[in-house]
């Protein structure tokens, strides 16, 4: 199976500028073993590193194909990104989700110019792609496709050009997108640092699958019982094959640390951040015992978090 | 009055780094008439852009004085600025509060190492200055000083770099060293762009100096009616010296427009904002006709909010 290649993500960055932010690094101070550094990725407009990948397969498409418009199905960030990329383009895009998707994210979707096709669940993909055909738009994958891949990887240039003497890295990983293409980076620009994948126990096919050297596959109603909500795919062959390439290994963490490590963070970053983005953090903070010691940098990948869940977890 | 130049901002700028975050520029895009951009302060080390004229004045001395520690007094972000960077420095930092100070202030600035002592608050500046002398060590003014004007000056050569074809910039005033420093700088880099230092109603003195010609003192109690907590200082002779010479002008916000731009700010760029670092957003949001149009960065000051208030906020 073709990698991508470090420079498939130097390529992927010229499409991102001025679009998506070059997020700093942030200390958080605390923690005594490790020195902790947070990559807030919540800071990217609509609140989540997915705006690098759609940026870039977007970006990437030649123009007569650009104009038929794209499509996506996913009811989370994905989404977002690919319709707030579309409208920089001034072009249609069409986002397939389930109906029992809440009012709120589909008028946010709706609020940055995208068309929703609400459907059952099980038709979803099916529905995308008779959408891609009637329309001759192109799909827009979450993570199985290269350019996003690449797309995600331009977190990891930063981290190495931010730190360049960075020991360890932790990346959230769901359907693997974003932790292959930073992998990818930071294997190639810093050599000697250690890169972890992160995911919570209740959802842990991936870390499954790499002991297994397979794809083990868990039952979607398994995947959905951790409260990190972005966390709930699975890799596919595609970032399967990348993750066995660039991960070190990967750690596990339970529903309690996500969300001791969501509060820590939102105090002492001063950003918003969703459970998801809290779980690299979480294994710096408790899991450090499995990890070598240095200057560590977590990714928070999002910060969409439900109003309610941000109340209870300031209070 | 000798005032300070941007030769002064640009060698400011190497004793910030790897401490002081480069903010990046968020956009905010919900704003129809002018593109608006937050420069997120708030992400600093302590949360306040204070932690750039700290470093500043404190990296500038000369090591055998540095050696003997720097004095502060202060209840708030500049005390915690100079308690940080102290502690980088490894050198002692005495900071005099008020016995009013709410516990939880005082507790963070000897979590940060600096040692607290109380006195009644008309005492604290001559509490501070016998503290010099018996200390023999270093006062660090909160911005009545050439080197911390010149530290906060570094946000501007940043908005120069991140956005050169700015046309409006906005920036809080309360003592003035932050409109000071990033006015020199911004009028240097970017002689096209507009330049307006904000206050609230309830502390306009600034304002109603810069009209006058004069320095017009304000009562501190009056001062002290608004919400932006951070805003109830008054300039120094040498930083209205600057904000004569670099200001196009000021705006006022009211205690309303102040509260709608924090939660519309801590919504869309998904950071912690506190009252005094939405006042420039205020301005953008709801005096618009006053400004010309275009590409506008206003800086958010600070991230230093009372959980209560920050929970009303949400709700």
């Amino acid at each position: 199976m073709q990698l991508i290649t470090v420079d498939d993500i130097t390529d992927a960055r010229e499409r991102l500028a001025g679009i998506a932010v070059r997020t700093p690094l942030l200390s958080v101070p605390e923690n005594s073993r490790n020195r902790l550094w947070i990559k807030p990725e919540n800071l990217q407009p609509v609140g989540a590193f997915k705006i690098r990948g759609a940026l870039n397969a977007i970006g990437k498409l030649p123009e007569p194909v650009r104009q038929r418009g794209v499509v996506a199905w996913s009811s989370g960030n994905h989404a977002q990104a690919v319709a707030y990329v579309a409208r920089e383009f001034g072009i249609p895009a069409t986002i397939v989700v389930p109906d029992s998707t809440p009012r709120i994210k589909i008028e946010s979707t709706r609020a940055l110019g995208g068309t929703v096709v609400e459907v059952p669940m099980a038709e979803r993909e099916s529905r995308a792609y008779q959408l891609v055909s009637e329309l001759g738009a192109t799909p827009i994958p979450p993570f199985d496709h290269p350019d996003v891949i690449a797309g995600q990887g331009t977190v990891g240039l930063e981290i190495a050009e931010q730190l360049p003497d960075v020991d360890v890295v932790l990346i959230p990983v769901s359907g693997g997108g974003l932790a292959s293409g930073i992998g990818t980076a930071v294997r190639a620009r810093c050599p000697r640092a250690r890169i972890y994948g992160v995911e919570p126990e209740l959802a842990a096919d991936a870390a499954a699958s790499l002991r297994a050297g397979e794809l083990i596959r868990w039952a979607p109603e398994d995947r959905a019982r951790t409260i990190a909500d972005g966390l709930r795919a699975e890799p596919s062959e595609l970032t399967f094959a990348h993750l066995r390439s660039v991960l070190d290994g990967m750690l596990t963490v339970t529903e309690e640390e996500i969300r001791a490590a969501l509060k820590l963070l939102i105090e002492r970053t001063r950003t918003i951040v969703e459970p998801s983005g809290a779980v690299a953090a979480a294994a710096c903070l408790f899991h450090g015992a499995e990890l070598p010691t240095g200057q560590t940098v977590a990714v928070a990948s999002g910060g969409n978090i439900d109003s309610g869940l941000l109340r209870e977890i300031l209070d």
